[in-house]
């Protein structure tokens, strides 16, 4: 399993991943699921997978490879907007599933899906998702975040806090704490966590960081948070005695 | 969908359960999905069904009707204990499933499950969840709570707060707000609330109250926590700048 976040505001995006890769519970390895392209000053695009490692990764490398090949349709360098981009996601995993699926199809699910977010200069901020049949949907203001894998554990703090008005370091914070709440109830989501938090405008990759779970920012936030919660729900009326 | 909630604590239980029924999302209805099956002085058995209505509705039928019959292995009012009750509500599935599965199969899932909570007099409260196979769990002082239906949106939230020592009226407000963070994500998960909060050793079903969407208390209660989960995230420290 998986879990990936992307979360689109006013003031930027916050993408999120987690590093855990399984087949069975006895084969388990790290993979990063977050790769970052950009040409500094221009435009900055995150891709979040989820789903088949093999089909992702493939769909990620044609990209990459593609990068600076002055090929229309190909070259994520050349796209003028994000959709146009995550269509292209939407392009390469067809791809990638019409020359392997059929043989992958009896050991499993073939498929996989991803979040694109980024900003390409004339265009704010923007979050889409790539669904397995290559379609795309893009966050709006009425729901501004978008997640791929296990998305229910961690989904109820992201719909209490979260506006497009929220705070960058805010959403970070609440995603990081999402994270928290997936990784204790599945074991096939486990860290690092891959984060990327963009200010918009600012059109550089500077703002990816990988935390580790013994991450002393991390760890304090999950200590603050645990302790707080607790003490909030004491503090909360209690129910009335029974009729 | 459905979701219910059974909490085993030492100063009691905490039973509850959604209330609506669908075939997809434009044949709609509300429920019951809590049956209480008490003796007053001596037991008090609460049935918390999912799944399909037709089988827990004929399961729980054979059950009641089945009550002071003095048939052993089918009168919940002789079961010496807590698990003979879990295992006779599975072999009334094995029944019904028997019975109704080949024809209901052509059309969907015939299957359903159950949480079985009570206390008989001899015995500490005790919880058990009864798998669409028929055979049964038990919570332990390890997992003091179990769930059925939709189970992962509200699980967070009891994770974080709930332990066989929290007092009983904590465990009632922390299962509202699992049933709040439920509600708000899963259409197919509806009001009103049966909420069963029962007291160790008082071997009453008094304690049963239904909680529409507009009742004060619960209204109170989601307005408090929302304000203070937010003010909460507000008071969490910040991320660490970017590296």
């Amino acid at each position: 399993m998986t879990y990936c976040l992307g979360i689109v505001l006013k003031a930027g995006l916050v993408m999120a991943s987690d590093s855990r890769s399984n087949a069975g519970v006895d084969q388990v390895a790290n993979v990063r699921k977050q790769t970052l392209i950009a040409t500094p000053g221009e435009r900055v695009i995150s891709i979040l997978t989820a789903g088949n490692l093999a089909t992702s990764q493939a769909v990620v490398t044609r990209l990459t490879q593609a990068v600076g090949s002055g090929q229309p349709g190909e070259d994520i360098a050349l796209a003028s907007n994000l959709f146009d981009v995550a269509r292209m996601v939407g392009e390469r995993l067809r791809e990638v599933m019409d020359k392997d699926g059929k043989f992958v199809k009896p050991y499993g699910d073939a498929t996989s899906s991803f979040l694109v977010g980024g900003q390409i200069r004339g265009e704010p901020p923007r979050l889409f998702q790539v669904y397995p049949a290559g379609n795309v949907i893009e966050a709006t203001d009425r729901s501004c975040f978008l997640q791929i894998g296990e998305t229910k554990y961690g989904k109820p703090i992201l719909d209490r806090t979260l506006t497009p008005d929220s705070p960058l370091d805010e959403a970070a914070k609440v995603a990081l704490l999402s994270f928290d709440a997936t990784l204790r109830s599945n074991l096939s989501v486990g860290p690092p966590i891959d984060l990327f938090i963009y200010a918009t405008e600012s059109f550089t990759a500077a703002g990816l960081q990988t935390l580790e779970e013994a991450n002393p920012y991390w760890r304090a936030l999950r200590t603050a948070y645990g302790e707080g919660l607790m003490a909030l729900v004491e503090s909360l009326p209690r129910p009335p005695p029974n009729p």
